[in-house]
C-alpha cells in the first residue's frame, strides 16, 4: 500500500513510497523526523499482550475471535490468527470486506443482519469461497426471516451458520428470556438456508455492570448457560460442534468462570471476542485487567501481563498562562469518550536522550478539535517545542482517529505502518 | 481516486473504480444499493449554504478563509475556493500537506509552528512556489524564536507571514494582554525571515461565552480592535494589507459588527474563518445561526439560509424490548462530542418512496462504538429493516468518521464521492 504525505504523520517533504518499505526510511520519532501528532504502537508490548492473550487463552482452553472493531487493521487481524485467533469477530458489513480483502477466512459477525447489501455478499462469499466460515447473530423471528429470505437468492448449496443472541433487559440487543430464545432457535431450524451452531451474549453492556457489581454479569452468564443447555436438550444445534460465545475485554475471566467445561451432546468451542487487548489502554482497561487479575487465578498466574502499547505524541504549541500548556493533539487524534487521556511522558528535543516519565500533577482538562488544554504544576520546567507522550482510554476510539499508526521500537524508531480502515 | 470494497459504504460486490465515477453507478440509498451505514451530503442543501455564506461575505465586504479542518475534503476545498474564498484555514501538518497536494495556494494556519517538520515543509513550500502564500499564528517571545530559527533554514528570498494571536484569559491559546501582543510583535519584527501581516483571534473558545451570554465574545473583539490600532499606530505591520482574522462559526456577525470599518494606515482585510457553514448541522449551529440571524440584520436579510446537509442513515437491526431499537451506528459513525444523533427521518424499503419525517418522541440515548440506542414510542409502526436517517450536532466530528461521504440529489442518488483525508 502507498503512503505519501496527505496520510497523517507522513512528513511533508517525503515522496511516495510502500507502506512495508517504512523501516528503512531510518525515521526516529524523538529525533523528530516526522510531524506530530503522531499514534505510536510500541512493538514490544503489543508483543506482550499477544503473549498474555495467548497462553491465557491456551491455559483456559478457549478459543479467541478477537473483535477487529477495535483496530480495522489487517496487519493486526493476520497477526492475530497467525497467533491462535479462532476467528475475527467484526460488526459491519464494512468491516467483513476489509477482513476478507485480507484474506480473513472465519469471520463472526456479532450483530444480525437486516442489510440486503450484506446479506448479499455474505452470501455470495459462502456460496464462492467453501474455504470461508461465517457466523452471525439472530435475536428475533424477524430478523430470522430477513435474513433467511435474503441470503437463500446467492447461497448455493452452503447454510449460512447464525448464533442466537441472549441479551438483558435494559441492554442492548439479544432476547430477553429463554422463551424468546427458543422460539428464535426453531424459527432457525425451520429455515432451509440457515443452521444454528450455537448462542452468543455480550456481558460487557448488561446494565449495572461494573468492575466492583459483578453480579449482572454472573446472572447473565448463568443466562446463557441455561439457554445452551435447554436448546441442546432440545437437539436445536446443527454441526459437529456448538459456539458458546461472549466476552469483551472487561469480564472474560468470568465468562470462563461461568461457562468453561459446560456439558453438551456435543463437544463445545468457549469463544472469547475480546478485541482491546492487543493495544490495550492507560486508564479503562488497565483497570478492567486490574480487576480481572484480582479476580482470576489463571489470568494472575498467567506469564506477563497487558499492557498499554498505544501512546500519542503531541508538541507543546503554547503556554498562554501559567500552569496552561496547549498541545497539537485533540479530538481528531485522542479518544475522549470514556476518559480523556492522560500525560505520562516528556520529552524536550536536544536535551534529552530518552523521554520521561512525567510526574503527578499534569491533567488533559479539555480537548478541541485539534487542541488539548494540559494543565500542569507550578515551578514545571516545560517550554513550547517539548512534546508529550498521551496514554489513552478505549483505544478503539483512538484507532478509529488514524489512517495509519506507527509501529515503533523501544528507541521510538519507525518499524511498521500499521494501516487501518474506517 | 480508486474506491474499492474496503472503502466504508461501497458494496461488497462492486468491482473497484475511480471515485470520480460514482454517479455512473446508479446507486440509489433508498433502493438500498450500498451498505449501511452511509454519511451523505445531500448536494441542494450544499449549494445552498455555499450561496448563504457567499452572499453574507459579499454583503459584508469581508474575506472568508473556511476552516478546512471541519471537512479535509480537497473537493470541498476548491468548491470553497471557486465560491471565492480567500484562502483555506488549517491547523496541522497534515493538513497542510493535504491542501498542498490539492492545489490550495492560501493557506493560513491558526496555529503557532513549532514542529520542525512543519516549519521545514512549509518553508520548501514557500521558497519552491512563488504562487504560495501562507500565513500562521505566533503568541510568544519563544514561539516566534522557534519559528525564526527554523524557517531561515529553507526559505529562500521569502518572508514567512505571521499574525499575532490575541486571547483570553483562561482560554486556548493566544497573548493575554495588549503588552504582550506587543513583544511578540517586535519580536516577529526583529526577525529577518518573519513578517507581520496582521492580528488574529478566536472568538470561539473565549471562556464564558454562549449565544445568550456575548458580552464575553465582544470584549475580546474590542481587544483584538485595540491591539490591532495600537500595532498599526506603532508601525508594526508590513505588507500592503493588514489582515485581520477572527470568526468561528458561532459568532462571526459579531466580528464583522466589532471589527468591520477599522481605519488603519493601510487596506484592511477582515477574514471570517467558519468551516461549518457548508455542512451545517441539525442542533449546535443550527441553534448558533438562528441566534446569528436574531441578531444580525445583515444575516436576516441575506437570501436563502443555512440548513442541514449532513445525514447518517442506519438500519433497524433489533428492537428488543417495547420502545427500544438499536441501529446499525454507532460512535464510529457520528458525533457524540457536542450532543447525541437526533432521528430526523423514516423510510421503509418495499413500501414507503421518500423517507418521512420523524414525529416527536424518538431520541438517541446512547451511542456504542457501532450501535445507537433509540428510544421511539409507544405504538409508532417502527420494525426491523427499516432506515433511520440521523441529523447529527458539530460536523467536525462526523465528517472525521467517513472516509468517503456520498452526495446525493434529492432524490437519494448518489452524485458524488467526497474523499476526505484525516
Amino acid at each position: 500500500m502507498e503512503l505519501d504525505r496527505r496520510t497523517k504523520g507522513i512528513p511533508g517533504l517525503s515522496d511516495t513510497f510502500d507502506s512495508a518499505d517504512i523501516a528503512g526510511k531510518g525515521w526516529n520519532v524523538l529525533r523528530q523526523d516526522m510531524p506530530l501528532p503522531l499514534a505510536l504502537l510500541r512493538e514490544t508490548t503489543l508483543d506482550g499482550n499477544a503473549a498474555w492473550m495467548r497462553a491465557f487463552c491456551e491455559n483456559s482452553g478457549v478459543s479467541l475471535a478477537p473483535h477487529g472493531k477495535t483496530t480495522m487493521c489487517p496487519q493486526l487481524f493476520q497477526r492475530q490468527i497467525a497467533d491462535g485467533a479462532w476467528a475475527i469477530t467484526l460488526s459491519t458489513a464494512h468491516q467483513v470486506q476489509v477482513a476478507r480483502e485480507n484474506g480473513i477466512n472465519r469471520i463472526l459477525v456479532a450483530n444480525q443482519l437486516v442489510d440486503p447489501a450484506f446479506i448479499d455478499y455474505v452470501a455470495d462469499q459462502l456460496a464462492t469461497d467453501a474455504g470461508f466460515d461465517f457466523l452471525c447473530l439472530v435475536d428475533s423471528i424477524a430478523g430470522v426471516e430477513i435474513l433467511d429470505a435474503r441470503a437463500k437468492q446467492r447461497l448455493g448449496a452452503r447454510r449460512l451458520g447464525v448464533l442466537v443472541e441472549i441479551g438483558a433487559a435494559g441492554g442492548r440487543t439479544g432476547v430477553r428470556s429463554t422463551q424468546e430464545a427458543f422460539a428464535v432457535a426453531r424459527a432457525v431450524k425451520a429455515s432451509s438456508v440457515l443452521e444454528l451452531r450455537g448462542i452468543e451474549g455480550f456481558e460487557g453492556s448488561v446494565p449495572g455492570a461494573t468492575s466492583t457489581n459483578i453480579g449482572p454479569v454472573e446472572r447473565f452468564l448463568d443466562a446463557i448457560r441455561e439457554s445452551v443447555l435447554a436448546a441442546d436438550a432440545e437437539g436445536l444445534f446443527t454441526g459437529d460442534e456448538i459456539v458458546l460465545s461472549a466476552g469483551g475485554s472487561s469480564y472474560f475471566d468470568l465468562v470462563i468462570d461461568r461457562l468453561a467445561g459446560i456439558e453438551l451432546s456435543k463437544p463445545v468451542r468457549l469463544v472469547l471476542r475480546s478485541g482491546c487487548y492487543i493495544a490495550h489502554d492507560d486508564i479503562l482497561y488497565t483497570d478492567h485487567f486490574a480487576h480481572i487479575r484480582k479476580r482470576s487465578e489463571r489470568a494472575s498466574h498467567t506469564h506477563g501481563r497487558l499492557a498499554p502499547a498505544i501512546e500519542v505524541f503531541a508538541y507543546v504549541q503554547s503556554i498562554p498562562e501559567a500552569g496552561l500548556a496547549l498541545l497539537t493533539a485533540g479530538k481528531r487524534d485522542l479518544s475522549y469518550d470514556a476518559h480523556l487521556p492522560v500525560p505520562r511522558k516528556h520529552f524536550r528535543p536536544g536535551r534529552d536522550t530518552a523521554p520521561a516519565e512525567l510526574a503527578a500533577g499534569y491533567k488533559i482538562e479539555a480537548l478541541n478539535d485539534q487542541h488539548a488544554y494540559m494543565r500542569f504544576p507550578e515551578g514545571a520546567d516545560l517550554r513550547i517545542g517539548d512534546i508529550i507522550g498521551l496514554g489513552i482510554s478505549h483505544p478503539c476510539t483512538t484507532f478509529d482517529k488514524w489512517d495509519v499508526l506507527y509501529g515503533v521500537d523501544d528507541d521510538y524508531n519507525v518499524v511498521t505502518a500499521y494501516k487501518t480502515f474506517f
